[in-house]
């Protein structure tokens, strides 16, 4: 959260455009906006992968930065190696063609939370004017002990004037820096992996149901979440109507898109598991409303 | 810090006026000017204890807050309970006049290290629209671990409004939470009380012999500084010369007033004593220079 708000601070300004890709984490337009820089949103594709030709469409001679997570918060997707390749050679022409230049901020909270079958390639690896965000929060368990940092491309070729202006802005912001003491705390937790096949196997129970209940499930490869189709077009309806029962889910509209609700599968499996049900007669209750309005 | 940035951002805006009494703690004007808000630098008297008329004279229409540390950092000063008042009654008739609202932020992460005479005594109680600061880093001695918070007077008319915007702020800044980790590590601490006798002892052995060898100290009830003219008008050169000499000691340039040095008694007692002599050496060597350039 802090290393955001210095890349944002430090690299953008109020005459500059980013384009934010939606759904996205809830809190980079809060951010964007704090710091009075405009935004463009640009939704993925339905399949919840990145629309290059929308990007494309989008990019103008204010575009300054891209911000996106990779793997997706809120929808679990991870976007492949020709996708990330894809989206560098865009935006490599772009900057050609228009004689700017374009940051892309990459949000890898997730990176390790890699439990399907396609593998985490960043955007580091194919365009050299990459940022790129990591907590350790994730995959550690650690949230809420404000620990991360933010890397800078070493290909980038103003690398080092990016990195002192970074610094300058942690120093001037008066809050960047993570705790003393878990600085110390991360270096002997840095061989820890997270039991990703346990999530793995959480993953494909929830998906599994769900699906066969009748909702329409993001396919997804990476993160904690499943982000699901609403059945009613007012997710912040269909969340209320879970709650009541006792199933807390995030409506997407948070997540500066409408229609969809996300699962974070953190609490025990019997918990969830147990909550599984409430998904099917949720749909039935909703069918029924619908069915008596109709005659 | 992130108090600090909150309460600014929350409470200031571009076309606001914040008066900054100087010396002070470094950071104030850097969060201040990134945050685009103008300030009106007003210099303590020369005992470094408020200089009410300097203030009076310095509030206008525009003035929207007033920023300083009680004890205050650097100068170790302790203000009085009678000029606390003074300034109280100097803020109510121009808010009165001008019919604006002035706030106080009262920073007051030394409240608890004071070792002289004078009680410590927060504006808190003597004016209405009043935040106070506070971080536990100094009491429990735990810099770095970023922890502290911010206070708003209950008897501040508009207290639920701007405990709102303070939490909206927290929110939309991204940074201001503590770590999880300490939130429940302060609770133990509470009953912490700091060893104020031994920092007395400290404060009277370095003033006595500082003093004696002819340097003009800033008297002092609070924290674990001192503050002492610089032989040279340039604090600087000054500090240069004791560093180069093993003593480390921040110029005052630094804390937006020249001609002053800081000394911060953290160190170990037994390394404060063996570097004492040092100033004797360094004011012998300045009056020698400084003779040899008369003639």
């Amino acid at each position: 959260m802090s290393a955001l708000n210095v890349v944002f601070r430090a690299l953008f300004g109020p005459v500059d455009e980013v384009i934010v890709l939606t759904p996205c984490w809830q809190d980079y337009p809060l951010y964007l906006r704090n710091l009075g820089i405009p935004i463009s949103f640009v939704p993925l594709g339905d399949d919840k992968h990145l629309d290059l030709e929308a990007i494309a469409r989008a990019i103008g001679p204010a575009t300054r930065g891209l911000v996106f997570s990779q793997p997706c918060c809120p929808t679990g997707v991870l976007y492949a190696e020709e996708e990330i390749t894809g989206l560098s050679t865009i935006l490599r022409e772009a900057e050609a063609r228009l004689g700017t230049q374009i940051y892309v901020v990459s949000d890898e909270v997730h990176r390790q939370m890699v439990w399907g079958t396609t593998a985490f390639h960043s955007p580091l690896f194919e365009y050299d004017r990459c940022l790129s965000i990591y907590s350790f929060g994730k995959a550690l368990s650690l949230q809420g002990q404000r620990i991360g940092y933010v890397a800078v491309s070493p290909r980038m070729a103003e690398n080092e004037e990016v990195r002192t202006n970074l610094e300058r802005c942690t120093r001037f912001m008066g809050f960047g820096n993570p705790s003393s003491l878990m600085q110390y705390a991360i270096c002997d937790l840095l061989e820890y992996e997270p039991p990703v096949k346990t999530l793995a196997t959480r993953q494909a129970s929830v998906r599994h149901a769900l699906t066969d209940y009748g909702y329409e499930v993001c396919d997804g490869d990476a993160t904690f979440y499943v982000y699901v189709k609403s059945p009613i077009a007012d997710d912040f309806r269909f969340a209320e109507c879970l709650a009541s029962r006792g199933v807390l889910v995030v409506p997407s509209t948070l997540f500066h898109e409408p229609g969809y609700i996300r699962l974070s599968l953190t609490a025990r499996f019997e918990a969830i598991l147990a909550g599984l049900p409430t998904f099917a007669r949720v749909l039935d209750d909703l069918r029924l409303v619908d069915c008596i309005n109709r005659r």
